[in-house]
């Protein structure tokens, strides 16, 4: 019988509906040397909590995390709160022995970060994982990129071009929520959104990001308080931010973060240019890579008969669906795609396999902190006339 | 507390794990009004159907069907074989006072269907409900397509272009499977592929097709027995179809299923052309629908601030996943794509609300009779020179 | 000194604007070998055709199209006039041993057509030649596909699907023009639209169409006469035509040409799919074509470096803009792309070597006869329920 | 009869090519108040020049250019030269009293700029016109996306995205050509490419880039010499730069040319973002222009039947072939498509117009300046570390 590992939630909301369908259908999809189990789940409001475990499924409630912390049939603390709580409850967890899945971005300060790191290198050394989560490494077609990438189908990098677009935000009545707020949120499109684009730009091509120059704006400076009779309040983080950056090896990269392109919903946008081809890739289609091959296969030379032809080169659309391509050999087959959410799933899968082998997953909370350091970069270049800011 | 319904499912292959997904989830993604509890897996190999039973999450094994019937804390039966025993096993649990939910096609042959739809009928004036599993009805994209149609928005309807291509049998070497059987299978891509699309074009368009002409190949007909040491065995199946149709009021309409189109993996699109409008779908971008509206919104005239302004008339990509699409508001937020597998959810959201509410679930059986009637003229069309052959 | 070439055009409405675009464009791009000269264009209206000719800058004018055979500065007949017409013109002028460039469709009727191939035959005999109109066969993209055909690159043919839909009739309230009268149009949507899709599905394959089964439709059957203060008349043409069809080797084919899908101005469509690949073009982006290669360059075996891998397979969008591309190292740098009204000037550039270097251009009038066949095979189907028709 | 314009053209390589064509063409698709007559042909290697008059259709050839502005038959200069003569030329030809089309960028440095456009303003008084020749404001498909800018159809601008991407410097073994050099060149990506998004963002727009920040990079510095037996000579241009800016309003801009972008032949990509809605276009679909439309037509409310329904809201792919759309009534009928040369071919009519009727072209060697001053706060800032440079 398999063991198994007892999971306790953290927050509720979206990223609690995502992690639970993932920790529910996991087991399902894939052979896990360890059973997940939805131990307990917690949030400050009882009604709300109770009802939220019955939805997706958890054996009990709890209103304080730290009582997560106590329960012997909870061995992994996921937490999916706003920002400013990831570090408290990260490293209590990580320092009470269990093992932690917190959502990205890591922390809303590079000293939070800082303090989440190292909790993570003292727990390791007893055998605790940790694992922040960058969920789009685990959209297939994400994977299949970086293994392009890594096996030198594109060549020598030379430019990456990254954007995430949303629209929410265009409409100048949408209430001030506690994305919008400092205190809560640590900053607005560029920890939502430009954090998952840094990552992947990092992860795609194997290099660390060395500097950046960034700018940013808040269009829409006051809101309507929710509930607030007419009231508004100021938006104190950042409605968009644009940056450069150089990776390690010189590519030019660009990066775009927003929540006022109106039109684009969740368009999380990536392209790759090397000296032998390109890959370019939208969230909005999640299940396709674009992947244009002008030198051919490394090692191969000339053609035809090679990737490379000239007269039949262009971005073949490839529907990543096939068995052979990363996680697809649990699902269905050809052609029938998959949605956001299995990225959760395929990121339990990962991680759950790394407790059982007693390795460390990725990315680390290291990896978030680096993010983190590359985010607070940007604000340092933007806040002073976008000066250029090594990482 | 909510009232259970207990599934028995036949068939633990494909559909079964589609199926066993839909049936996890469905309660955790909606407000279902029962309560599904999968309490037992039939399968003729017992190994083999208790390690399907362990993945998928079923309570019990049977490996003979009809012990399934006399369970009860069974009171659905979900039947995921091949067509040859869908109306022995459908008829039987109706019989039984089952509920059941059959794969498509309902079943290999009209005689068989039309027993099928006679057992639905007296079940019925029982309570005991039925539906055959034409899931694409419950792509929220064309549930949208059909919103739109009824509504008026495309006009008066001209044109219906369905194809549904498949590569999967382009190797020659591709062995000799159930599927390439006439006596597992009824038919080839006709019944497996043409029946989704014949379905769609009349749920479409809430017309019903009058006549067809049909053409039919088998381009390899010997292939490779499994296990056969080199043995091969003929195809006694279509490899592809193609048929013009007229619809109820007219309209044409031009079908076509294979497994030879190389590179189109799970490609089923129809289009629509009407007198103010167009839609377009395809199920590799299953998230999307493309809208072309040419003559504004019914009951308004001219432009601009229409929708019908000519001078930025074309066809849009509507992102189907804004909360007010059809079953969206159970998921994610807008951008978030949904996959292949949702839409078994969705199809277990209806048929257990419906047999909550005691209503008839839709498609019924006889909608699959139908659906049969039009394959079925399809073949003799093909079989007779190509005749119009009126359904 | 290049020996020059005196065009005398017949009809200056959009088809007579074309020509007179390209036989001006085709000396400046190509090294031709005769260079063409713009002696005459022939208009029943004098004033009407005085200004075309100022316009498209042809130096007389005629009103009767049989002046123009008798000029001495006149080498090559251009007749562009509606199809009621071509079969006497082109006759008369290849027997007054000019040249002729005959529009498509070839005739309005097979025995038109017969007559005028074999005027052609006899003319050629005194090196007088023709060419029918097709300009698609011109478009690089096409080019490019019938080479990659011919080359092998898709294997052995399974189906050809091609469209040509357009949407310009269906407002009810477009007047009744001779395009839709029997009696100048030879037909509606199938010799105007069908005509071209005919052509290419034999062009790019390189076999003929064996057999055919055919529907029509006229969907609105009565409209307005131009000028006629309300009166309407007949529609005496189809509007729509749907038909499959099976070429020489067993290829299934599907198509169908409309002038009511609301939405689509120009989209002639066609795919090829075979057993090693499959081939996609929409007109409505002239510069691209898509190819998936599912098995690699013939002579070649396995992947990795090969086309074929199947990870990395999908439709690519290949920009035609090459210098290695048909007609292309005339023009523009990659990614400059061309235009519609480029396909005549490749017509002209080809046509005026053919003449040159005494050797006979393509498509012919026995070409052209052969695609009148097909139509006419179509439309005997048709009217008789659909009936399996050979061609 | 019409009066004509001599014009007479200095460099006759890939512009010069264009150009002529324009020239040729205006006349016969437009109906022109003056009628260019192609007088004479400059270069400086006569042999070639007669070879490029005769191919063009020149009726002379001059060796040197300032023999051009003696020549009476010469009204106007059009300045087709690497980026080092435009200067000289121009302002020679305005002094002369001939009207200049200058090819962009207007000139290598913000002095020669400034001279240009001071020689242009004193030549204005007395009626000689000047013209720099950013041909993409003549895309049918951007001067619609500018209109319905102007018309508030996209609301206010928050965000604009450009990017430049050409591949041909991929290969490390493409030599060293002027385009390379800075003495000839004055830059690299940033000058060539970077030039017409500039102009374009602001031409949309209607609004001037307040500041930027930017970087550079050159990705191989050394390249064969032309004809250098394996030499080797030092690329003094920049390969590719990107660059963040803020438009006067405060919308934030993002900017990138590059010939690094493996696969992107000429992908001159721009989208804008505004409270209302959304536009993107892509030259190498030069056809189409998408437009999310999310807020109606401005002065309408709510919905259904106005364009801002958010159920059927999306990114619509127009195809500006209508007669209604900028510079369409005088080609062809819906849907048949325009090439890249067309833009010259507009180019040359607004010109001409513009000098018969007495007023100025656009964009006019000011506008050109305005442009020179933007990249010179690019490459300023690029230097210093990205420090945000207002223009």
């Amino acid at each position: 019988m398999t063991e198994s590992l007892g999971v306790g939630l953290v927050g509720y909301a979206f990223m609690g509906a995502a992690h639970s369908q993932a920790w529910r259908t996991a087991p399902h999809a894939f052979d896990l040397p360890l059973r997940p189990v939805l131990a307990a789940l917690c949030g400050r409001d009882q009604a709300a909590a109770e009802a939220a475990a019955r939805r997706y499924g958890f054996a009990a409630v709890e209103t304080d995390w730290h009582a997560l912390l106590d329960r012997d049939d909870v061995q992994l603390i996921d937490v999916c709160t706003p920002g400013d709580s990831h570090a408290e409850i990260s490293v209590a967890a990580l320092e009470a022995g269990k093992h932690v899945l917190c959502e990205k971005p890591l922390a809303n300060t590079v000293a939070e970060a800082e303090a989440m790191a190292a909790a993570a290198g003292r727990a390791q050394a007893r055998g605790v994982r940790s694992m922040v989560g960058f969920n789009y490494r685990r959209v297939p077609a994400l994977a299949l990129a970086r293994d392009l990438i890594a096996g030198g189908r594109v060549g020598e990098i030379r430019h990456v071009r990254a954007s995430y677009l949303q629209d929410w935000l265009a409409d100048p009545a949408f209430p001030l929520t506690w994305r919008l707020q400092k205190e809560h949120a640590g900053s607005g499109a560029l920890g939502d959104l430009g954090a998952h684009v840094v990552d992947l730009a990092q992860y795609l091509t194997g290099q660390l990001i060395a500097g950046v120059s960034g700018v940013a704006a808040t269009f829409v400076p006051e809101r309507p308080v929710p509930g607030g009779e007419g009231r508004t309040g100021p938006v104190t983080v950042d409605d968009a931010v644009a940056f450069t950056a150089r990776l390690e090896t010189g590519a030019l990269a660009t990066f775009e973060a927003t929540r006022f392109a109106s039109g684009r919903k969740n368009a999380l946008r990536i392209e790759v240019n090397g000296s032998r081809g390109s890959l370019a890739f939208d969230l909005e289609r999640l299940n396709e890579l674009e992947f244009c091959d002008t030198a051919g296969f490394p090692g191969t030379t000339g053609f035809p008969g090679t990737t490379a032809d000239p007269l039949t080169q262009g971005f073949r659309r490839i529907l990543v669906t096939e068995p052979g391509h990363p996680y697809l050999s649990a699902w269905w087959p050809p052609g029938h795609v998959l949605g956001w959410e299995h990225t959760f799933t395929h990121e339990v899968r990962d991680l759950v396999t790394a407790i059982a082998q007693g390795t460390d997953p990725e990315p680390s909370f290291a990896d978030g902190l680096q993010v983190q350091h590359v985010l607070d970069a940007v604000a340092a270049s933007a806040a002073q006339d976008s000066r250029w800011t090594p990482v």
